[in-house]
């Protein structure tokens, strides 16, 4: 049924075929995901609301922002993408999330929590400028709901004077469990009956914003959630309406019911690899052990940033404040203050939200958090919205921060021990997977790199991450097989740089590879450091997005072995 | 009385010596900033509270973090910092905003709204970690109150497990008068009476976040507000509380009280000028007449950013949100996938808020949104928290986006003429102040370079901004004296740049001037084009914060003709 399905058609089918519609989608998601890798139990969870939505609403008319938008396969099904479903998170395939370069159908690109209402609120406000006539829907997870945007947008609503249907679906879950008081009051909200009783009890602050309040505390009850859709289509005539509806992640498919932290993202296998989070966990929890000024703040993903066991063995000393990133870079600041020793974990990607307070609240008073950048660099497949590939130039132009980049595992550890006794802002970013150990990693000390191989006196490359460093030790070893003696740093530190190194060199070609933007990355600030001096070649990525893919893939043919090696043997002869 | 105020001093006065302190206090601040410049009516709406403060509370024991901080001015006098308060605001004096650096009664730094939660937060969960025993106070006004950091760091108060005082300063203006649904359930609380009924009513949204709620609806009663502290403070054993109080903006200065926007800050005289914000509001008020696509967007600075007639003349397509600068900018993309044409207004400062949102939610999506950039550069009396020196970097290093930046205010205007037609995204930045013509204004051609001074083939400049050309333009007349041409360019896109006019010159010397960070700026992209085939110079911000000072006296010493004709007369006979 799925294979041809078209909006029209859906509108026409039974409710048993809806029914088994619903079933055919679960199993197509299941068995594709675990193939491909993704978001399986958020999509699992989320089947029967939007076989509802698109048997409700006139898409690609009305409008439907799906927030953070891993739930968004089964509108990829129902929306002409079936075909091409088997391509999902694969390079040149489908995105995991909702793009609107893919289909008319997907009409706001999402990926980081908590922009589906201010979305849906311009889409509406242009709606309502424009004259037209079209329905505006957003979809948010109850762990986005802990984000500060979505106030914002709330606190907008009246003001902006248009409607938007809000569907919050609450599973209790971020990544993480959701935590917080907004939480705690949607318990209250979904758990207290009659209706009709809550509604006047409990639904004030939705109503004090300007919403209208409904739920459908089974959101697997398909015939609930048409009946409702139903129902609030009208009234979105005249008001705003949330639809409060609970489901569970992984809903049917027991494996993912009974593990929804553990199957929230799924990896297509990866091969035997440390990965860094679990070096952070190991290491700060022995470190904390020994120095109680050490705290821990995640932002909703503490299993995934390899915390999990100090979050047990410290609880007074770990916070999770929820997809809540500026919030947890300022908790940081203010603990330092106190004299406590803040380590924030998170993503490179998400860290994004947290500039402005990295800029003003830690560095410029030069407070002693260390923030541990995870899924640095390329993440893969995920695509454009989780690459993490911006952080070494966000950073390196904060004055008073220090950023370290580890050459492999090992390195890591040692730089979560320096850190310690480091009394300034510190940065430490690493990819997920650790894959290689170098074997040497001696003192570390700040603005310090480390000579990895020597070379005869032309070319030189400067390295930084383990990503980078095992590219260019594999480039040096391929061009001795030429003859060519390149010499290898691992640039452990980005900032500062390695002055005293960089003005010893004698040889005339610097090389600088990273897994970071052009702009602003590494290589640039070593342009900068010579300012003409040498013949500089920056391997880092271009301007432009880069999607979807696997992390080798997509480094490839920008900062790839080929790449280095490709230069060096047209300039050898030089 | 003032002038030799201690903490202990205070807590002996009698009520009528209070009172007397609290003019004392309010002439002086008022005095001072009509001479200094400075926050004028946030101060002097704050005088009795913090006098209050003083009396009920034991700092430097006990914190207090003032959020935004610009209502500080009282706090500073009664802990010892009468003697420096005419520095205030000036090079090397007493800074506008708290410093941790100048007082230990200030023990958090602050300038962009809505961290004052969070960082109180912060410090009384450090407290309880150590075991310690003091009181945390944040005074937020309302106008930081629609900020999504508030929320968040609401959302998390029970989880935190701590208890603050939250004093909600509610003088019903940001800098624009408060905008949303927040600012009117507030204003239900504070208008409804009795309080007991209140309590029970329309409390609640407080307390579901763990605020216990009470109130002074004279804020100015400096009686009632030292009964009510006192009070408080022992609630604050066991729970933390919201004072909501009511103070009038500019209180016991009419001018202040009846003009309220135009005296949040005042300058100390500026010479004659225009105004870029005044060249934005005429120039999109004309473009908006011709093109019903066009909408503007602020965050809760309408006047500031010169667009109050266009508010005025076009109701329907202006939308000021408050102080959500993240809000604003999805938008500001969500509108422009509706096919209009949206203008976000706003400082480079507070721009960094959106640095997450530019990214993933205008630029991966290519969506049309232009944003215009105010008081780029050095913004001078602030200092540190509101000097606007990243944005080059931070704007730089986003893929797909066009970073404009003109030479003067009648540039100024032809790109936004340029930015109607222009399908992608967009920033334009620019200073305060426009203070000279260039008289010459090409055709704009993303991209395109214009040359302004030829030279004699040595050396040329590249400058971007009114600021960098002015001094590129008066180092290459000084120059012209010693019988030096050099060459000047008007680097108007920082994004892309001109390659091919890079390529083109046959100059050994490249010097490049910018109002702007080195680490990823504009100079940082030219050395990265040439990787070594050029001499080059890059003039702009090392790696440190900048401190308050006048614009032209922190600049120069840094990016000045001095240092520009200084380098080109060192390195002339090489």
């Amino acid at each position: 049924m799925l294979e041809n399905i078209t909006g029209g058609q859906l509108k026409k089918m039974t409710f048993k075929e809806l029914l088994a519609l619903c079933e055919e989608a679960r199993e197509k998601i299941t068995e594709t995901v675990l193939k491909n890798g993704g978001h399986l139990s958020s999509n699992l969870g989320t089947v029967e609301l939007t076989v509802a939505l698109h048997y409700v609403f006139d898409f690609p008319k009305d409008k439907v922002i799906f927030d953070v938008g891993h739930q968004c396969y089964t509108h990829k099904l129902l929306s002409g993408r079936y075909e091409q479903f088997d391509t999902i998170r694969k390079k040149d395939g489908l995105s995991g999330f909702p793009k609107r370069s893919e289909s008319e159908f997907d009409c706001y690109n999402t990926g980081h929590a908590g922009t589906s209402v201010s979305a849906a609120l311009g889409i509406a406000k242009a709606r309502d400028v424009k004259g037209e006539d079209f329905n505006v829907i957003a979809v948010i997870g109850d762990g986005s709901f802990s984000n500060g945007l979505v106030y914002e947008a709330f606190n907008s609503l009246r003001l902006l004077n248009t409607n938007i249907l809000l569907i919050l679906n609450d599973n209790g879950m971020s990544i993480a469990p959701t935590v917080g008081s907004m939480h705690e009051y949607l318990e209250i909200l979904s758990r207290e009956q009659p209706y009709a009783e809550k509604k006047n009890k409990h639904a004030k602050i939705f109503e004090r914003f300007g919403f209208g309040y409904d739920g459908v505390y089974d959101g697997h009850d398909l015939e609930k959630l048409i009946f409702k859709l139903t129902e609030i289509k009208e009234r979105l005539k005249t008001e705003s309406v949330i639809l409060h509806i609970l489901t569970k992640k992984g809903k049917g498919y027991s494996f993912c019911e009974e593990n929804p932290e553990a199957t929230h993202g799924i990896s297509a296998g990866n091969g035997k690899v440390r990965e860094y989070s679990s070096v952070l966990g190991d290491t700060l929890t022995a470190l904390a052990a020994e120095n109680e000024k050490i705290v821990a703040v995640t932002a909703a993903m503490t299993s995934a940033l390899g915390l999990s066991d100090f979050f047990e063995k410290y609880p007074e000393r770990s916070v999770d404040v929820g997809i809540c990133e500026e919030h947890a870079t300022i908790l940081c600041a203010a603990m330092a203050t106190e004299g406590l020793k803040p380590y924030y974990a998170v993503y490179s990607t998400f860290l994004q939200r947290s500039f402005d307070e990295i800029i003003i609240d830690i560095c410029s008073q030069n407070l002693p958090v260390t923030l541990c950048v995870d899924r640095a660099g390329i993440s893969g497949a995920d695509g454009e919205t989780h690459q993490g590939v911006f952080d070494l130039s966000y950073l390196g132009l904060i004055p008073g921060l220090t950023v370290a980049v580890p050459k492999d595992t090992d390195e890591f550890a040692k730089m979560l021990e320096f850190s310690v006794g480091f009394n300034a802002p510190l940065a430490i970013r690493y990819p997920r997977e650790g894959r290689r150990l170098f074997g040497k990693t001696g003192k570390i000390e700040v603005g310090k790199w480390e000579k990895l191989i020597d070379g005869d006196g032309k070319f030189v490359i400067l390295a930084c991450g383990e990503r980078a460093v095992s590219r260019a030790v594999d480039a040096s070893e391929k061009l001795k097989e030429h003859g060519i003696l390149v010499g290898v740093v691992n640039a452990r530190f980005v900032k500062p740089l390695d002055c005293e190194m960089l003005d010893s060199f004698t040889e005339k070609y610097i090389l600088t590879v990273e897994d970071n933007m052009l702009a602003g990355g590494f290589g640039s600030l070593v342009a900068v450091h010579y300012g003409g001096a040498k013949t500089i070649a920056n391997f880092a990525y271009g301007e432009k997005f880069i999607p979807q893919g696997g992390t080798d893939e997509l480094m490839d043919g920008e900062i790839g072995v080929g790449e280095i090696c490709g230069y060096i043997l047209k300039n050898e002869n030089r």
